[in-house]
C-alpha cells in the first residue's frame, strides 16, 4: 500500500515521499524499509533517526527527520493500531455450529455463531448475535450473553453468569468460579455458598488464565470498557469500574471497589473492602490496604502518595550511609564538648 | 420464609417482628425489605441503622434497632452462610456418564456419580461415590479419587495423585502437575523427573487455575480441611497444614512446610526449603525468606512481626523529613559551638 | 538394583557397602534402608548423620559417614536427578491418533505421534515427530512445532506461534494470547490487534497455566532452554535469553529483554521496555523498574543491588529504635550546652 493511501486512511499529515510502498507494520528497531512504524514513548524518539523503517508515525511537533518520511497526527500510537489492522489477515471462523458441539434446546444462539468442536453449553443459556466460540469453551446453565461475544479455546463462563456485548474471553479465562468465603465453624472451615454470580459489562476483556470470581450474594461487577489482564484475580463481590485496566497478576479482594478509569500496574495487590477512587494509577507492585484519592497516583508496599514514595526511596537507598553519617557527627560533637 | 422460621433453624434469638417474610439474603448495603443480611465485621456496623434489610444477623450484644429485627447469635458470619444455603437453589447434577465421556474399563466410579460431556479418565483410575465431573475434566492414569469428589469444567487430576473425600476443584485447578525442578548439567539445565506425586486430604478445596505441583521424590501433601484460593502456586515437595487457608496469589517454593491454621493472605510468597508454624498468618504481599514462629503474625519484605512492620511503615513514611530535622538539629548544635 | 551398579551407572566413587539392594530414591528425611538419597543444600548436611537412606550421594569431599555409604560426584543434585530416572516408570503414550482427535487433511504430524481424545488441531499446522498431545490440547490454524513436543492436557498454542524441538507444555499453558494492547480512542480503549506471534527456542518448558503472550507486530521469545514455571507471565513482544529460569508467578510487562542464563526468583515483577543483562538474579518478589546489569544479583523493591538491599533491611527493621537513638543524643548535647 503506498504510503500516501496510508496517510489518507489514518488521517495523518505526510511529510516525505508519498510513493514508498508499505507492505506492513513493525516496531522501530526491527522494522525494514517497507514496513511503517511509530514513536510514541519518549524513550524511542532517539531511535527515529536510525531506524530502517521506511516511515514513521509521530507527533505533529516531531522534529523533521532527513532520511524518513512521518505521518504526523496527535495520537500516534493509536493511529499505529489502526496501521496494524490495515495490514491484518484475521483469522475467520465461519459461522456453524460443530456436530460434536453440545447446545442444549433450551439454549438460544443469535445468527451467525461459529461454535467449534467440543464446546459444551448448558441449559436455559442465551448468547447474542456473531458469536464465536471457539473449542472446549463451557458455558454453565442460565448465563446471559450479548452480541458479538468472543470466547478462545478453554474460556469458562459459570452459571448464571451476565456478559454483555463485545466481550472477549482469552484462553483459559474463567468468569464466575466460586469466591474464596468460609466461615470458620468450630476449629473447620465451613464452605459459604456462592450464590451470587459474575457480571462483565459490554466491550469487557478477560485476558488468559485470568478469573473473575462469583460473589457470595449480590454480584461481582466488571463495568463497560474495562480490560483484565493475563493471571489477574477480581476477588468476589468486587466491582471494576468503566475502562479501569487490571494489567497482569494484579489481585482484588473481595467487596473491593475500583472506580472508573483507574490503572493498576502489574501484580498490583488491593486489599478487601475498599476502595480505589476513578482515575487512581497504582505503580506496579503496589500494596494497596487503604481507600486510595480519585486522581491520585500511588506506590509501595504498603502505599503512598507516588511522589512520596519516590522520596522516601531515595532515602531508604542511602540509609545506612545516612545513619552512619548522623552518628559520627554526633559522636564529634560529643567529644567537642 | 418467616423471620421466625429463618430464627428457629439458624438457633438465633429473634429480636423484633417475626413475621416478616423474608425471601433471600444480601449484602448490607444492597439488601432490600425482604432480605436477610448480618453485621460481622465492625467496619459495617454503623451501616445497620440505615440499611434497608428486613432482618439483620448480629452478635448477642449488639445494639438494640429502632427500626430493624435482629438474629443475635455467636457467630453471625457462620450463620448467614447457613442462611445463604436456605435460600440457594443448587445446580442439580443428575447421576450418569455422558455417552462422550472417555472411562476405560480399568477404573472404578462409584455410584451416584456424573460425568460429563469430554470428561476424560485415564486407565486404574477409583474414584469414590457421589463424584461430579463436569466437562472436559480431566484426571491421567492411576489417581485415586475418594467419596463425593467435585471437579469444575477443565479440572486436572494428574497421573497417581491421591485426592480424599469432598475434594472440590475449581474451573482450571491443576492438580499434580511437574515440579520446577532442573539441575545444571554442564551449562544446561536438564529436567529432573518429577516421579513424585501430589496428596490431598479431605475436604479440601483448590480454586480456579490453581496449582499444586507433584514432587520430584516423595510428596507434596495438602491437608485435611485446607483451601486453596484462585492463581495459588503450592510448589513441588511442600507440605500445606490442616485448615491451612492460602489465599490468591500465593506462591510457595518447593519443600516448605505450613503448618495448621495458617492464613497467607494475597500474593505472599514463600522460600524454600523453609517452615511457617502453626497458626502464623502473613498479611497480604508479606515476603518470607526465613522460618516463622508458630502463632505470630508477620508482614514486609522480607517478613518481620506484624507489630515491628507497622512501626516500622510510620518511620519510612516519614523519612525524608526525619532526616533533615536530624541533620538540621546537627548543624544548629555545630553553629552554636 | 545394587548400589555398586547404580554408582557405576552415574559414574561415582562408592564409598561404603556396594552389596546394598537399592529400590528407589527418596529425600533425605523420608528415606529408608532401601532409598537412594543425596546432600546437595549444605542446610540439609547435618542430616546425612542420622538418616535411615541406604546410601547418599555427596560432593567428593564429603566427611566420611560412619554408617552410610556413599556415592560420590561433583554435581550430586544433578547425580540424584539421573539416579530418579533409573527407578522411574515412565507413563507410556502409544502412538495413535485417538478417534475424537479434531486433525484436519491440511495439517501434518510426524511419525511415532500420540494424539489424545477430544484435541483439536487447526489447518495447516505443522507438527514433527514422535509428538505427544494429551487430551484437550488445542492447536491454533498456522502452528509450527518440531520433533517430541510434549503437551499435557488443556495446553493451548495459538495461532501462527512456533515452538523448536522437545517443547515441553504442561497443563493449562497457553502459548500466544493476545498481549495486552490498548490504544486510548477518546475516552475508550481501543484494542490493539496483536498481529504477532510467539516463538519458543528448542527445549523450553512452559508450566502450568503460565502464558507467553503473543507480540502486537513481531515477536514474543523464549529461546533454546529458558524454563517458565506455573502462572508466570511472558508479556508481548518481550525475550527471554537461553536458559534463563522464570520462576513460579514471576511478571514480564510488555517488550521486555531478559537475558541468558539470568534466574528470576518466584514472584518477581520486570516493568516494560528495560533490560535485564545475562546471567543477573533476582531474589524472589524483587520489583525492576529499570535496567539490571549482566550478572548482578538484585533484590528489593524497587531494585537494588542485594548486598545494598541486605544491608538496607538490616537498618530499616531496626530503624524506630534508631531514630529514638538519634534524636535522645540530639536532646541530650542541647541540654549540656
Amino acid at each position: 500500500m503506498k504510503l500516501r493511501k496510508i496517510a489518507e486512511r489514518l488521517g495523518c499529515e505526510l511529510v516525505g515521499d508519498g510513493e514508498i510502498e508499505i507492505s506492513g507494520v513493525a516496531g522501530i528497531e526491527e522494522a525494514g524499509a517497507d514496513r511503517l512504524t511509530f514513536v510514541a514513548n519518549p524513550k524511542y524518539a532517539a531511535l527515529a533517526k536510525t531506524t530502517s523503517a521506511g516511515a514513521i508515525l509521530v507527533e505533529p511537533d516531531f522534529p523533521a527527520l532527513e532520511r524518513t518520511s512521518t505521518l504526523r497526527i496527535k495520537n500516534p500510537y493509536l493511529a499505529f493500531a489502526r496501521a496494524i489492522e490495515l495490514f491484518y489477515n484475521a483469522p475467520h471462523h465461519k459461522p456453524g455450529i460443530h456436530p460434536t458441539a453440545v447446545v442444549p434446546n433450551s439454549t438460544t444462539i443469535g445468527e451467525g455463531a461459529h461454535v467449534g468442536a467440543y464446546v459444551v453449553i448448558g441449559d436455559d443459556v442465551a448468547i447474542g448475535r456473531d458469536a464465536v466460540l471457539l473449542p472446549h469453551v463451557v458455558i454453565y446453565d442460565g448465563a446471559r450473553i450479548g452480541d458479538r461475544f468472543f470466547a478462545h479455546a478453554h474460556a469458562v463462563v459459570r452459571e448464571h453468569c451476565v456478559l454483555g456485548d463485545d466481550v472477549v474471553l482469552q484462553n483459559g479465562a474463567v468468569i464466575g468460579a466460586d469466591g474464596f468465603g468460609f466461615a470458620k465453624d468450630g476449629k473447620n472451615w465451613r464452605k459459604i455458598v456462592q450464590a451470587g454470580r459474575a457480571v462483565l459489562g459490554n466491550d469487557v476483556e478477560v485476558q488468559a488464565n485470568a478469573c473473575v470470581d462469583r460473589a457470595s450474594v449480590g454480584e461481582t461487577v466488571v463495568k463497560d470498557g474495562a480490560k483484565v489482564d493475563n493471571l489477574v484475580q477480581v476477588g468476589h463481590g468486587s466491582t471494576v469500574g468503566e475502562r479501569t485496566l487490571l494489567c497482569a497478576q494484579v489481585g482484588l479482594a473481595g467487596s473491593t471497589v475500583i472506580g472508573k478509569d483507574v490503572i493498576l500496574a502489574g501484580q498490583v495487590g488491593v486489599a478487601g473492602h475498599l476502595t480505589v477512587g476513578d482515575g487512581a494509577i497504582a505503580t506496579a507492585q503496589t500494596g494497596i490496604p487503604n481507600d486510595v484519592a480519585a486522581g491520585s497516583v500511588v506506590s509501595g508496599y504498603p502505599a503512598v502518595e507516588n511522589k512520596q514514595w519516590l522520596r522516601q526511596v531515595v532515602v531508604v537507598n542511602k540509609l545506612p550511609e545516612i545513619v552512619k553519617e548522623l552518628r559520627t557527627a554526633i559522636k564529634e560533637l560529643r567529644n567537642e564538648e
